[in-house]
């Protein structure tokens, strides 16, 4: 008789959002004349730039010919994509990645899932706390995550991390010496950044603990202070203990065409084998590569055309967010987040939970958002805010907010 | 200090197509004035078809207009999608499968890769011999597989069930007695097809001794002989023991746009778990969904339009398969395949070793093929040829082949 992977059914609940669905559906029908804002998904609503529609049709257009139509792509990505990334992402910054460290995919979510799978299941993982939470659901699955404790919310073989207003929502060393600590900066879902001084020491640590870093940078377009690193490899050493991962989600709008990357420098070795290796191995055996027409969407992006579109776009996010932050504190929350990353983080008021506020701010101002603690313990009591909306619904939803 | 996946340094290298790769260029190098004919990789070469294209480009519209902007996907498919595959692929055939018992994804590449990963890592695998690598690699990195012996070509812990000319290329019942049995029907590589009769044995064998069938069923679209089946739900008890997984690069020419889909029914359980709630549930956690816009192509794929452009693509390469057999029997070599499927299977004359044919054969006639020992120890002395070139490159290679 066959048998299922057991780790799958130690799995949490994952309800934090279709919770957030069910409760804004009961409200819209209850109360069908009041307009509901919803500020909570990180999901993006303007919609794709000039330049990579002109992109797209043009390679659905090579589609339609035999003399340039693409059948297999590369596995790890088509050279064009591949070339542009290096240059813009990396050498303009002063960062010495090649395009062959690069590996092409369908999106952050997949390549922060899949990453786990090329370590062995006795690594210790650290993660901060508030989390994404594909981070520990995937090595649940994997079983590495030991067993969960309902009071504290926590499994007993993960190392928290907590983020919390006192260490500026930048985590600390841990006690006890993880194998694998995520970090992702600027963060979801505290909007938090990282200065290049506090990652250099991350990168320190990790070189001399022996330990990898699995570095998330799919918010570094939302980066707008000097300082802040756009990636993990502006730091000494980041190529001997680091794993970049990206995305075209939130620079350009993707959330629905899907492509990123990750980044996996060949000096990156555990007792002389590299990872570079063991992940182009899995990519070339349970991938397929991401579509010819998404990846010359991608390449639009580092057109002059499209990067000029998207500094547009993002400038509109950016609007959203300090439009969210000074109302919030003009209207006297306590509010972080925001000004590089399109993510606020608030203290729900009156020693409120984070689920109480969530019901207060539905009911009483019809705006929706994100329950902090569905993101970790040290998640309760504060409220996650998104700049994605338009800009009339977010001053609307700050107006209302401000008028309770 | 982290450890990677011990397993992944069991794998054998993936040496076949980068071999083959590497004897053309230098065939091609040493012999410029050679027009060589390329019938090895199973990948496409017609252009999309019109009525795709044509809806490529209107979801490419949708996505620049803000009113009609798609983020992220519903994690298991648009319904559009998976209720026109419950509709054509299923009820039109007879099987009982509703629209949620389908599983969007970009490709059944990786569905066969990732589907392992829902099962224990006790479970002992039996896959056909020769075979398509994908299984058995990704259940090698899972820690599946045992140890492997080079003198055989086999894992200690796998189930190998030859498929050879006195079984008509249809496995029989192995003598140990497997969890998970990957099926593939119509086959690759050796372009076999099973009866309706033959794989209800195998579901009724499934059913009786508690074992899960994967049935890829990636070249449906080219059975051309009643009683050959479609879907492994034709036959009685399916659902309660097999996982169907489909594509869409060979029926509408999608190897480089991405998309397929796997059903798990939801009858399908192991001790009361049902294992359309753990696939669900791996698809949340480390998959995005595929683009809308790839979503929008699978849907023209079952337009009235769509079917009947891309009968006549499927048509177009069938009668390059029967090129292929016609003109191999003609020459008098022993071949098989290529009525029910893509792939022709011939025998290499004059007891050549399949790389010695391979040799012979670009050397001698500058055609392409793939050695059917690539793909196992019982492919040894077997060769596969393709019917996805153009029909010109195939007539010439085979006048070629008949003039040796």
């Amino acid at each position: 008789m066959f048998q299922i992977n057991e780790n799958y059914l130690k799995l949490q609940g994952s309800y934090l959002f279709s919770t957030i669905a069910k409760k804004v559906s009961a409200y819209a029908a209850a109360n069908p004349d009041r307009k509901v804002i919803r500020l909570g998904i990180g999901d993006v609503t303007q919609p794709l730039a000039p330049a990579i529609i002109e992109a797209l049709h043009k390679a659905v257009d090579e589609m339609a010919d035999a003399a340039t139509f693409r059948g297999y792509a590369p596995d790890l990505g088509y050279a064009f994509l591949r070339d542009a990334i290096a240059n813009e992402d990396y050498k303009a910054w002063g960062c010495d990645i090649s395009a062959d460290e690069i590996f092409i995919s369908d999106g952050a979510k997949c390549d922060s899932g899949n990453i786990q799978e090329i370590f062995g299941t006795d690594n210790k993982i650290a993660v901060c706390d508030p989390v994404y939470p594909v981070y520990v659901d995937t090595n649940v699955m994997a079983g590495r995550t030991g067993i969960y404790d309902s009071a504290s919310q926590m499994w007993s073989d993960v190392i928290y991390m907590p983020c919390t207003a006192e260490n500026g929502f930048v985590p600390d060393f841990p006690k006890k010496t993880p194998d694998i600590i995520y970090l992702c900066f600027p963060n979801n879902p505290t909007g938090s950044a990282i200065t290049k001084e506090q990652l250099q020491c991350w990168v320190d640590y990790a070189n001399k603990n022996g330990a990898v870093i699995i570095y998330d940078a799919a918010y570094e377009a939302y980066i707008s202070q000097e300082g802040i690193p756009h990636s993990i490899y502006v730091c000494e050493g980041a190529k001997t203990c680091a794993i970049e991962l990206r995305s075209f989600s939130k620079n350009a709008g993707f959330t629905g065409v899907r492509l990123g990357f990750t980044v996996v420098p060949k000096e990156l070795c555990a007792n002389g084998v590299p990872l570079h290796s063991l992940w182009a191995r899995r990519h070339g055996t349970k991938y397929n590569g991401a579509p010819y027409i998404v990846q010359r969407a991608g390449e639009a992006v580092y057109s002059q055309a499209g990067r000029a579109q998207l500094k547009e776009q993002i400038a509109y996010y950016r609007k959203n967010a300090a439009c969210i932050l000074e109302g919030l504190r003009a209207a006297g929350y306590e509010a972080s987040g925001g000004i590089n990353a399109p993510y606020i983080w608030m203290k729900a008021p009156d020693g409120m939970t984070s689920w109480e506020f969530f019901d207060y701010l539905l009911e009483r101002a019809n705006v929706v958002g994100t329950p902090g603690s569905g993101f970790g313990p040290s998640g309760e009591t504060y409220f996650r805010l998104t700049a994605f909306g338009s800009f009339e619904n977010t001053v609307e939803a700050l107006d209302r907010i401000k008028a309770l």
